[in-house]
């Protein structure tokens, strides 16, 4: 792993600020190719957008070539071209308390790692998805926003253990939200449904490339409620996120399922690179 | 502020682990007087009872001793014989991902300050309580944790301002929960009423106190759900944490209440140290 730390490059870091108090930050996990981020614009949008939400003052300048420098510095010192870069902004360093000065300024460490290769088997036969029992919290003010507070995250992750390669989590009101660590989608009749995440639940930016190329596909889209009894009757599933792209789903809570037309084209389109175009 | 990382004494800490990175860990806040921590035993069940909720290993040796140790170093070492001593307990150090190791030892750093004297009109007169649009997730796994994730205790102080004293947090079914940074009790009619804490909130030591030593005088306890439309009705309010007592409430939500006579007593009990024994 390679770190920088506020401009620093270290090759361990050890920085304490707020993120560590109290988890008053955000993060973004970008796909490094090449020393170029993967779907750049969409990460540089929605960290810009949930930093305001959570009214964190932005990096100084251009927050899009800041990410770019810090993937090619990272590229460069680690002699990886192809990996896997965090970034987490935080609202900065304080004392105890959980007020803060306006003067306060963000701080931003930047973890690099080699892109771990997933088996094959995962693209082309899916994988194994289960309902997890942890739940996922129902915070409108923090939904959608990529923020720090991943407890629930690692509990869902111990609970998954080997028993499947994700979990999906419901919320208290018993609608599915997410898996452990991906963006969930359903293919049915044609058409594409993931839940709404406006109660709890992480907007992944490959969630919004799925839905962005979807819809230019002319797909009819559902953005909406699921509970988990609607799981037994979808046609076919898949996950996604930033690192791992599309993942077609092979069970769905011990049903076999086959992988959807519609998933093949959006797999086809993350391996291409034309889904981030 | 002083600071011990991992047993090393540091002036300034840095320090990296899954605190940061995912709020995977828990932290405690107490009050030190003379160099010896207020309430300890009581500190020790919660934490103990929190690291085991979380799956988080504790520290090696007795947790007491541990505590008190960090204590007396940490007045000794600062001059400060009555100050407030913040203990972070993370699951540890890891890279990135959720996962964890089940050999991944616990990360302790304690952060020590003077203890803020409040002005006696405070305690004499009472606070101003409002009601704050910041809510509190519903994540029962996570219910009455003190853990580290929270990003909405500082959106909610944030939004308090300089508006009142502290600002009461509703989850989204509309119950009250606790305040931004205290929880919250009502007097009515001789009884004691406080939010149940299983979907929401952090069950905080000093409440603890209060309801053992309202049971001890054989007042009847209510922990149950309260509407928002119920604190209309309350006669008497006051707030507890571990670092301010017991505060009582002048006016909630712009409606003035007078102190109650339970209020004095648990009040008088926290300052004369009997809430303790």
């Amino acid at each position: 792993m390679w770190v920088i730390d506020n401009q620093d490059y270290l090759g361990k870091l050890d920085g304490w600020n707020r993120s560590a108090q109290f988890a008053d930050g955000l993060f973004e996990t970008m796909r490094i190719h090449d020393g170029k981020i993967l779907g750049l614009p969409q990460h540089v949008a929605r960290l810009s957008n949930d930093l305001a939400r959570l009214n964190i003052q932005p990096p100084a300048g251009d927050l899009s070539d800041l990410l770019s420098s810090y993937a090619h510095t990272m590229a460069d010192m680690s002699h990886v071209a192809d990996g896997v870069m965090k970034v987490i902004i935080s609202r900065g360093d304080s004392e105890r308390g959980y007020g803060y000065h306006d003067e306060i300024k963000p701080h931003i460490t930047v973890f690099y790692n080699q892109a771990a290769q997933l088996p094959d088997s995962v693209y082309t036969k899916g994988v194994d998805v289960v309902l997890l029992q942890t739940q996922c919290a129902i915070q409108p003010q923090l939904a959608g926003i990529k923020h720090l507070n991943r407890l629930e995250n690692v509990l869902a992750k111990k609970e998954l253990g080997t028993q499947a390669f994700e979990g999906l989590m419901q919320n208290h009101l018993g609608l599915i939200i997410e898996g452990a660590m991906s963006n969930v989608f359903f293919e049915h009749q044609g058409q594409l449904i993931t839940p709404k995440l406006t109660l709890s639940g992480v907007a992944g930016v490959m969630r919004q490339h799925v839905l962005a190329f979807a819809d230019k596909l002319g797909v009819k889209i559902e953005i909406r409620d699921i509970s988990i009894d609607e799981l037994a009757g979808f046609e076919h599933g898949f996950l996604s996120n930033s690192v791992m792209g599309i993942v077609p789903v092979k069970s769905l809570m011990q049903r076999d399922v086959k992988i959807g037309k519609l998933t093949m084209q959006l797999l086809k389109a993350w391996q291409s690179g034309v889904i981030y175009e």
